[in-house]
């Protein structure tokens, strides 16, 4: 039986592992932030190491940094650390340019390989630009290729023999839900589709098995649970059996085998490292690595230890103080088939959460109904979560939410 | 006539109108930094807006900055800075990726919108990464689409019916040599092809007029004339009417109409924005910004006078001092044919240059004989080129490189 009081509340953090952590960021004085699924908070180490890179390596040692400074192996570097929080071979992560521009280029790479297939399967309301991206790959690939989308309980028996690739994200970003991964990559092999899993909402915030369960592709977010900043480079994992038949279409002078001969004739770099493609931002990477090194060091099976127990902790407290407000959980209800955020639904929830954010809780909304929390293990309280259900309450005791829905409703951001 | 003395070096320090923009960078002491072309120096601006950026925005805002601080518009915003300084329209530059990836996106949609037409024409011997990245894109196209080489005398000859890209740079990289954009421009529409120019080695080093000459599509770099950090976000342009058009193959939920709608379709927003695709990183993109506001405050006609007082100056300290000593002139010998750098061919160039940067006078080598010499108006002096071709004119007086060129040379990286 949980003790559902602050002081209870204050008893879990108190006996929380990882409860040193949070003195490793900058948080801001009375916000209880629960966002950390769009964007990280920082690292206290960033800003030195911003201030290293930039002043002691550009500033003074200028274009020489590329070799004195290792510049030149960061994507690798940073990659191979990433390998580790998802259950990848250190020489099967690299990290270059954004999510969006990674699922383009294993998209085309997997209609190159299915080149018998034409279709690019996913799921109706996947993030919108895993959907976008296939939009506009299967369009310059061509020769017939297509993107289907099917609901998520049609996706499995989907899969037939004109699907390239199942492109799905491991947890959803509205209602947290996950899918079994081993399971649905045997299903798809079976049927000889390749399958690429987006770890956006997965990375940082729960243990990932991609070897294990024999994923072909993968991608994910730096700025989310690697807390690497706004716009923080991304990482794509290629398994090592497809490297030397998965071709990068972006083929750019980073990924070459000798970049620096100067030749006229695109050859790729073997292994990992052909997967680039332009100059990395050497401030991003840098940015990104303290991020993924606290990650690391608090170890992802404590992370994954805490992060079902707040969420759990979370929806008993709402359980406990909001039934008959109007709320409903959005997500699952069994912690093992859920991601680091929980969803709550209500119809006005767009003006829920403004009232939330006005009075310092920070969460998001995503349309029409979904109000999100997420939980950063690293630097989410049990007592945060406490605070943050006591002024939901409030909030929902407001008579303005018994009247009907408001018709018209200015545009979220 | 030229005084070639060091005190006529100061002099001409003494008389430049830029002078005082030396004090805005940051400079390692007795160092002779003619690289600026590969790696722009550290403004001093950059750091303080890099703390204001991640303490201020990230650390304190967190996601509320992508609208309190218009994080949203970045990519808009400093594409609009840039475009002043390339000859186009506020709304047709937008800052975003790398400039691998955007010559990706360009040279595809070039491709669909010459759907008639097969050959991406470039010129052997372009920035590698050009070429490079028109493997991928012709493969990953399909359709018939292939790379077309030729030698740079013949570019223009060999534009045809089947061309439907013209693909060049405008400086050469190696050589410094420019093409005549207006003319060469004409002549690719007049046989119907496209022009995607790579400004890479010309944006903030001398004016472009991209709409006067009617560009079709062109890139750039922020990392080199620019001053925008290792590895700095890229450019695009695309004249603005094409923007109805000319589809964006990676189509990320930046690009989209309404990117907080999360609907499955993609819809691109109007205009320039309809070619961002991930999130940015935000930080890259402010130090980016730094060295643009920077540029623009110098103003481009005059660092072009400069440029040209520099690269002249240095070939006649050169001529005068180094000749017989086996260096040759590899740059155009007008200063109206060239960008801004002075490039010097030598059998022992790459020792040469070794020898130059153990002396702290940094240039870099090409493969392979090369030897390459930066001038960067807002930071280069006079009195720098002196020191430069007085400590090359010792190194090139020992009597190593008159004996047969080295059998096996190391790697340059």
């Amino acid at each position: 039986m949980t003790d559902l009081s602050l002081t209870g509340a204050r008893a879990l953090d108190s006996q929380d592992v990882l409860r040193t952590y949070r003195e490793r960021f900058v948080l801001p004085k009375d916000v209880v932030y629960l966002d950390g699924n769009s964007l990280g908070a920082l690292p206290k180490a960033t800003m030195p190491r911003l201030v290293e890179v930039t002043e002691q390596q550009w500033g003074r040692d200028l274009i020489g940094s590329w070799n004195r400074h290792d510049w030149i192996n960061s994507p690798i570097n940073v990659g191979r650390k990433i390998a580790r929080l998802i259950g990848a071979a250190p020489d099967e992560v690299v990290v270059t340019d954004t999510t969006s521009v990674n699922l383009f280029r294993l998209v085309v790479a997997a209609l190159e390989l299915q080149s018998q297939r034409s279709d690019v399967l996913s799921e109706s309301g996947n993030f919108p630009t895993d959907l976008y991206i296939c939009e506009g790959a299967t369009r310059a690939f061509g020769r017939g290729a297509r993107l289907r989308i099917v609901s998520r309980d049609r996706v499995a028996d989907s899969i037939d023999s004109s699907t390239a690739l199942l492109l799905l994200t491991h947890v959803h970003y509205k209602t947290s839900e996950t899918y079994r991964m081993a399971e649905i990559t045997e299903a798809a092999h079976a049927r000889g589709a390749l399958v690429l899993w987006d770890l956006s909402h997965s990375a940082g915030a729960m243990p990932v098995d991609l070897n294990g369960v024999k994923a072909d592709f993968a991608v994910g977010c730096g700025y989310k649970y690697l807390n690497g900043g706004p716009g923080a480079p991304s990482f794509l994992y290629v398994a090592k059996r497809h490297h030397a038949r998965a071709f990068n279409p972006i083929s750019g002078w980073h990924g070459h085998a000798r970049p620096f001969d100067f030749t006229d004739e695109y050859v790729p770099a073997p292994g990992i490292r052909g997967y680039l493609a332009g100059t990395p931002s050497i401030i991003a990477l840098a940015a990104l690595e303290v991020g993924v090194d606290l990650l690391l060091e608090a170890g992802i099976e404590r992370i994954n230890v805490k992060t079902r127990a707040l969420a759990d902790y979370f929806v008993a407290l709402v359980e406990s103080s909001c039934a008959d407000l109007g709320v409903e959980l959005a997500s699952p209800h069994r912690s093992d088939e859920r991601g680091s955020h929980i969803s709550l639904s209500h119809a006005h929830g767009f003006e829920i959460m403004q009232a939330l954010i006005a009075q310092s809780v920070i969460g998001d909304f995503r349309a029409p109904d979904i109000m999100r929390f997420g939980f950063t293990p690293l630097y989410t309280r049990f007592e945060d979560l406490w605070i943050a259900v006591d002024v939901l309450r409030q909030v929902l005791l407001d008579e303005r939410w018994r009247e009907p829905r408001f018709a018209v409703r200015s545009t979220v951001t």
